[in-house]
């Protein structure tokens, strides 16, 4: 490789850049911004806004740093995670749902990440937290926030499901919001130490199979893990799209099982217990088991399955009016990538393939898109995902078929949208 | 590919994952982790933290969603964006510099992006917002923010970079400090429309050459532009990291030109003129021009230059004691994707390869990261990055053969954080 020196002449463009005008795409003529005003002016500057300049470029704005951490436009105050009081008896132990409506590519805002607490948000000091590692190992080992921290670390793109996302959709359609019935949905760039550097260091003993993990809020969550995840890619992390980890998301530490159900990324880690066999906790038993037609209820369900949904246009996106419009959505998989979206505008009588927005990360959320000319007449919109391991997203029935309709979580069914002719969006169930 | 139906079975685990316990990594004997207990406890439950039960484990903690948009921890205060007020008359004027010493990652927290505004933050009302698309063109156009969304988008992770950064490095380090050496500089996930499709709508004429991006701050901003890299990958943002916009990075539209310095992506965009030359504006002439040891000034120095820092340790990360210390940094570059990254412990005499970690993104920050046995003796860290172009990042004595000491901007030389045994971080400059 030839090595190049910094540059003294101007412009840095090295290589020339080639237009690729030649499938030029009428957006505007096919309707797809047909609101957009073709305006009848010269070219000449005198056409710039100017006749009534807003406040804004007349007057200096605010200045640097006034505050030192940022916030949104007041302009977009309604941006807000939500939460339903009837669904539970406090809000200490409910969920609040992440508007995924308004959410731009595969990130999702920090501070409107979806909530699920069993015992509110616990407002831990670091300097007083540790996690204690013991059970079957070599020799136990206590350690703190700053302790974790001189640990190698990684930082990968995760999308984070809560186990019950979809149950608002049990047994019946019963909200006509994108929020309400997909919004325990977040994904985000988690940094953090591998589990197994961890394990490593303490000496995992031969009859070791199963981790305990206690969260340290009031609610004192547990749940069972298999060790095999926890030396696959579970991570303790510390900090969440660049900075330390939220106190609802677990600061001053959690544990991550990317892929899995949300409840087992347990939130304040304070202990990992290493044992031969399942604890069967509370959440692993009364709840967070899935009742099956047989009345048996199966248990440890830990993979979110491969799931998508339309995000634009939804119930919160209606579509302007009819001609060219952007079909967007998010698809995601527990097992991994995601290989291939489909969508439908017939009720899933014919699919086409849509565009995937790359990089298709691993058990991230992927961005999927598709152009259509609405002719203005009622459509049934929906989107089916598959992942890399061949597994495709099931139909409403086919999910009913084999786990009945006492089945509370896992509910990765295909999502109906009805595109109504006056361009609004309502949420229904196909027979 | 088979299809493969939801699952009815337990546990999710389809594919037996394969512990990797070959090569043990004893960070706890080593040193990484020194400080951490090995604590002299049995291996039973009863060794449960509970003696002293902290307040968060006893108590219910705040309910879900009691903020709709969440923020940090109250034990994370201190990490905020922050200005100099010695550096320009006004803050409206000014700069401000992400805490890059704090950062986790990748991404940029949204709050902590850095800023630099020339006539302060536009708070703009987009209902009362256009963009106005005009000069050498077929037809004018103009778009509000809800036409413009209606375009098919994108979504990149992509770094920002002032042509700035650096400059408190000229002509000599006058901070000990990441944040003011390096914090104009940030990295998220833009979301889209890119400006070809926008300009295949109006029609390019012929003549074409140069675009004019204006700004509707009270600055009104101006830039000129060539029109290869519109139609290559520039693109116009409306959201960042999940979200719309934050005002203070151009709400409610914005000039986004990957890899280019950070004046050029123009915020509050409300105008592009195309015209057949150079406009020839202040902010490309009396400001963001390089003096050259001749005298003479270089113009249009877009592109930010591949550059590298170490960010822990720093002056404002130390280290806490001799031993297993993972260095870790940030390298970049705007000619595209980074190729490797080297490490010196020694001034720049001896060099080892750092491990980059994935995926490696154009034009976005990539992590890198080295383990290394500290004697606790003085030493001499730098870090330099390679692109896959072949552009090695300059000592700062290269740079000034080349461009003197009187160029204040584009300043991309190799770092030198000096360790002193005490652990503790200086910025120095080589001879």
């Amino acid at each position: 490789m030839k090595k190049r020196l910094p540059s003294t002449s101007g412009s840095g463009l090295e290589k020339p850049l080639k237009p690729d005008l030649k499938k030029r795409r009428l957006f505007l003529q096919s309707g797809l911004a047909a609101g957009a005003s073709l305006i009848g002016v010269s070219t000449e500057a005198s056409t710039v806004p100017g006749k009534l300049v807003p406040g804004w470029s007349r007057h200096l704005g605010a200045g640097v740093a006034s505050s030192g951490y940022g916030i949104p436009s007041r302009f977009e105050a309604d941006v807000q995670r939500r939460t339903l009081d009837w669904l539970h008896a406090r809000r200490e132990a409910s969920i609040s749902f992440t508007p995924l409506q308004s959410q731009q590519g595969i990130i999702t805002p920090t501070g409107l990440m979806f909530e699920r607490h069993h015992g509110g948000i616990a407002d831990i000091d670091p300097e007083r937290h540790y996690l204690l590692i013991h059970g079957l190992v070599k020799q136990p080992l206590k350690l703190t926030l700053t302790e974790l921290m001189r640990f190698p670390s990684v930082s990968h793109i995760h999308f984070l499901e809560c186990a019950a996302n979809g149950v608002l959709n049990y047994p019946a359609a019963q909200y006509n919001s994108l929020q309400f019935t997909h919004g325990m949905l977040s994904c985000c760039e988690w940094t953090g130490v591998p589990l197994r550097l961890i394990l490593n260091e303490v000496g995992i003993r031969k009859k070791a199979k199963w981790i305990l993990a206690e969260g340290a809020d009031a609610a004192a969550l547990t749940r069972s893990i298999p060790i095999d995840k926890a030396l696959d890619d579970a991570l303790i992390v510390y900090a969440q799209n660049g900075e330390m980890l939220r106190p609802e998301q677990g600061y001053p530490m959690r544990l991550l099982l990317p892929g899995w159900e949300g409840v087992t990324n347990i939130k304040w880690l304070r202990r990992l217990e290493l044992g031969d066999q399942p604890w069967d906790t509370r959440e692993e038993t009364a709840t967070y088991t899935d009742l099956l037609p047989t009345g048996k209820a199966r248990q440890f369900t830990f993979v979110m399955e491969t799931k998508s949904v339309i995000t634009s246009p939804c119930p919160e996106n209606p579509l302007p009016g009819k001609g060219r419009v952007a079909i967007n959505g998010l698809a995601w998989s527990g097992y991994g990538r995601i290989k291939r979206v489909d969508v439908s505008v017939d009720g899933g009588r014919n699919w086409q393939t849509a565009r995937l927005h790359g990089p298709v990360q691993n058990k991230s959320l992927t961005r999927f898109s598709m152009e259509w000319d609405w002719n203005g007449q009622t459509a049934l919109l929906q989107s089916r995902a598959i992942d890399e391991t061949g597994y495709v997203q099931p139909t409403l029935s086919e999910l009913r078929k084999i786990r009945g309709s006492r089945s509370l979580y896992h509910n990765n069914a295909i999502q109906t949208w009805r595109l109504n002719s006056n361009g609004e969006i309502e949420n229904v169930q196909l027979a």
